[in-house]
């Protein structure tokens, strides 16, 4: 089956060929009425004239009194004129007066004015008196009177087809009495998730057998929600021809867009081409972008009007980026949405990229802004097969096949994975640790990156992030500006009531403990290097050798809480880690020592105002540190 | 009741005291528990830590070849090695191989590593051979594998409070397996009508008792939707004091801010007065902004949890335009929302704009983009009670109290009405007709502003824009591109079989018809004083002696269609018309003559798409001038 897959993709689409081979399906549904109240974000099917005038009656548009204009002129502040009170009109009213010469009706903004009257004089330039007015002021016909037909004149246009409906639009047609309107269909968008290795969110998972979340079907689900489209999800499908066919074709049946996305594996890709060509028609296959080689264009289902069909990639990043490229913006066309002005961003390289692949590259990218407010451009690649990409990435770059590549401060266009994706306020780098975590809570919109100290000191140097946190010992001079530190107290993380007995690192060295490290980029491990080397110089011998006799030192895991979960599963004795993760998770706890974790600032980015609001943020985080056991704040 | 309200405005508050008093209010609801699925667009209530490694489980990355990498030591394109192939892998099955010393098993991207193996050979570097593997590339422990918890660590922090959800954290907290979410509540608001000459859309309208349609419920219902809120309609209120109470006692139960909207009328706005200062508190009544003044803030409701009210003021602009200046922010915080990043756009003023009066002025305008894409803005002020400003106008520019104008050309900042608001493709004035109407469908997001012609000549002539359509006679050489022109018949409306047997022009003079005028803006009308002069240059007469024989020369109405529905109504005998518009309602038709209609473009503008595609729309739309009787395009 792998053989395959290889055969397939030998001859790639461009982007271009894959972008008209979508535009060339229809996926436009029949227009539908919807009633007015429920038509915000809806796109008018047909042009709507006024079947009525507003106002429908001579509209009085100020408080006042009706009158004949005539009998007002040469009325003024020193020379008032009086008329006969003969009544009022009041709005929603139908005037139970007729103004006659000298007369006048008092009368309220929005009320129909009485036969007679041609104008209105406002209260303010009147007085009343012994059952006359006192009118200051001359008018002529028409004065604060809004004729009928004024605002909209029956038989005038009054929206176009096309139209987007918002609030102000929904309010125009609520004035003509519009109380249901023609709009255009939302696409139904049928997704089915493939691979025998998928489990729906919620259910139990069963990682032994190599099961993993579903992650497509819901980002696709709510990417086509925002693009204006209508999703049905169909029940996962495993890799077998018959329910796959099966699914496929109900879902054609059902859907102006069949999509289909979720299994990475040769064999899933390979059941639904044989689908596909026997079921419907296949228009293209495999585009050159990376990512997103395995992408299926085509038609699914016999008949006058076959539903349009695309298959994604596997990998989330890939999935989306896909969806968002090519796929969305037809969606958008079918539903008669224009493109969200939101969706892309400009902003300078914060460093140089190579490439030259020779294939158009999609590539994934996070924002930060500088002291200045400049946006500034970084890449994010952490293979396509990463769900945390989704998170650490805010939109894509699309480079040329032919460009080899991005020069630092090179201007670039970012598309946004969706128009509401914002820059984080800070970016942070370092070393992950449970009092950081709760830190970040109490800023607005952070991003940390868990690379480690190490690697989070190199970027800080780097000058992308804002701020880096660095646990451990530091042996050489930092170029950042401390905002704050702390210190934890970190050692061993044992099973509950310690059966084994472990009593420190010596034990390691000494005894048959099966135990769990830190990564060479994490703090912890520089502290628990530092410990052995002064264990060693106690016994007179060399750091590496104690290292070498510890089972399962260069056992690495990735987060501060890896090491304990592994003994919690029974796969150790013994992991390195604070004692605050062996409380969380009802373990035992072996102390070896405490070490510092340091907050450090880009010294470019100290007048930053969320770098300002982090020191501030951990100038008053006593409370915090009070709750977590083994951290001081300094 | 009317001098009440006079009293009640004297004391202005500023804009800030406004923005001030209702961000004292609290309407923020508790935190709820979504489906990850319907969580799109919502606010994320508290961190979410990972609860388990994702991936969970050591993954082949890539189809090949799971090995022990040390075997491979030495391996090349010149010295391929073989191992020997011991079974296969796929996604989602757990492996029933181990892999020991000079083995090998297959294995598809997404399957879990069997035991003993380290790295995997990706396929391209492979071959079968007798049940052997030849491999050809030297391969590292973890080569192609992504290891247990590489992507997301169990007990990493995954996201934090605050963060808005779109599809790509949904994607990551899919993979972590969360199938539901903790987030921020939308606030509910709810929505009291008032008036007693409402009514809703779609029910029967009595116009001559000055019933209008209800707009604010519809436009403020779908601008809190719009802000992330949640809405809640009660019935409509009249103005009647112990209906108000127990309405807004209600809402103020059931919601978390309670809007009031509707009727402008003095006495409506006296009976929310005292209900709120009655069973609430009032902290702000009246500020100091154009449009707006009478805006109410306050409390309503006993106990420890009020809840928070706005007064909106009546007119459908007034009332957008204060509800999206200080209660939509509001609303959005409550929701844990973001300011939308496209709620602003920059440009330029077409035209100098007075102003001065001492208060803040929220001034409506619209938008038109020039030749090279710059942004324009020109002010729409039809009155507050204008309807069609809701559409005529995209947002608005903030004018502080103490400036005296702003000049032509000067750079100000637009507010627009909400965030998928866009400038119109094309700003077209002039003459309505029922064929350009028809155009304009085919054009994309036109706006045209019925204005007549000759206020649409002027318009042009001022620069603003992009097209004007000009019909009648035209006494003077314009300064336009002429696009495209046409015909069409006009004449006398009559009702239908003409009862009256009119024949003509001479019949309104001469006989005691009831007539109905165009206003002298209108291209129509123009035509009319035309064939009138004809008639008296005929009979040695005087034209403006001919117009003043005919009965109602001078009542005018505003539309091409609006005469003959006066006639329809019974209010006249003869309409000045288009033969069309006699089809269309059903009417009889004494044609008088042809006029020309011509579309002529702004010099300055030609060269703009959608000019161009306005002319050649009207170049190929012979099909539809064929439909419409009296017309023909030239």
């Amino acid at each position: 089956m792998v053989r395959v897959s290889r055969k397939e993709f030998r001859d790639l689409a461009d982007p271009v060929e894959a972008h008209d081979a979508i535009a060339s399906l229809d996926l436009a549904p029949e227009a539908e009425t919807v009633p007015l109240r429920e038509s915000r974000g809806r796109v008018l099917a047909e042009r709507i004239d006024a079947e009525m005038d507003v106002p429908g009656f001579d509209r009085a548009s100020m408080d006042g009194y009706a009158v004949r204009a005539e009998d007002t002129f040469g009325a003024g502040e020193g020379s008032p004129l009086e008329l006969e009170l003969i009544g009022e009109v009041h709005a929603g009213v139908e005037p139970d007066v007729t103004v006659g010469d000298g007369e006048a009706a008092e009368i309220s903004t929005g009320a129909v004015m009485p036969d007679g009257a041609d104008a209105v004089v406002i209260v303010e330039r009147t007085e009343e008196r012994e059952g006359n007015v006192v009118v200051r002021d001359a008018v002529a016909p028409g004065d604060s009177v809004m004729l009928a037909g004024a605002d909209v004149a029956a038989g005038a246009r009054a929206l176009g087809p096309g139209t987007l409906l918002t609030p102000r639009e929904i309010g125009l047609l609520s004035a003509l009495g519009v109380d249901e309107v023609p709009v255009r269909g939302k696409p139904t968008v049928g997704i089915v998730s493939t691979g025998d290795e998928l489990v729906r969110p919620g259910e139990p998972l069963n990682s032994d057998a190599g099961q993993i979340y579903d992650v497509n079907s819901y980002t696709v689900a709510t990417g086509v929600e925002e693009a204006g489209g209508e999703v049905r999800t169909y029940p996962h499908a495993g890799d077998d021809y018959e329910e796959m066919e099966r699914l496929l074709v109900e879902a054609s049946e059902e859907c102006d867009l069949v999509l289909s996305s979720g299994s990475t594996s040769a064999s899933a890709v390979d059941v639904i081409y044989r689908v596909i060509e026997e079921r419907g028609e296949l228009l293209l296959h495999g585009v050159s972008v990376k990512p997103g080689k395995p992408m299926l264009v085509g038609t699914l289902g016999e008949g006058e009007s076959p539903s349009a069909y695309v298959g994604l990639p596997g990998y989330p990043v890939s999935a989306l980026t896909i969806f968002r490229t090519f796929v969305a913006p037809a969606i958008r066309r079918a539903a008669g949405l224009p493109e969200p002005r939101t969706a892309t961003v400009s902003g300078s390289m914060a460093v140089r990229e190579r490439y030259g692949e020779g294939r158009m590259r999609l590539m994934p990218v996070g924002l930060v802004e500088d002291e200045g407010g400049e946006t500034l451009v970084y890449p994010v690649d952490k293979g396509s097969g990463a769900t945390t990409s989704l998170v650490e990435a805010d939109g894509v770059v699309e480079i040329h096949p032919d460009t080899e590549y991005l020069a630092e401060g090179e201007s670039v266009e970012v598309r946004l994975f969706s128009p509401d994706v914002r820059a984080p306020t800070l970016l942070a780098v370092g070393e992950d640790d449970p009092a950081l975590s709760r830190l970040l809570d109490r800023l607005d919109a952070p991003r940390f990156l868990p690379v480690g100290t190490r690697e989070g000191l190199r970027r800080l140097r780097g000058g992308v992030p804002d701020v880096a946190v660095a646990a451990g010992p530091l042996d050489r001079d930092i170029d950042g500006v401390e905002l704050g530190r702390w210190t934890r107290e970190w050692g061993l993380v044992v099973p509950a009531e310690n059966p084994q007995e472990v009593t420190g690192l010596a034990d390691l060295v000494e005894r048959d403990l099966r135990f769990v490290n830190r990564g060479t980029d994490s703090g912890l491990r520089s502290s628990l290097e530092a410990a052995l080397a002064g264990l060693a110089e106690e016994r007179g011998a060399e750091r590496r050798d104690l290292a070498d006799a510890i089972s399962g030192y260069e056992l690495t895991t990735k987060a501060t809480e890896s090491p304990a979960r592994a003994v919690l599963r029974g796969k150790a004795d013994a992991g390195l880690g604070l004692r605050v993760t062996a409380e969380r998770l009802g373990m035992a706890f072996v102390p070896v020592d405490r070490e510092p974790v340091r907050v450090l600032a880009n010294p470019e980015r100290t007048g930053k105002s969320s770098v300002e609001a982090f020191a501030s943020v951990l100038e008053s985080a006593d409370d915090l540190f009070g709750q977590l056991d083994g951290y001081e704040i300094n």
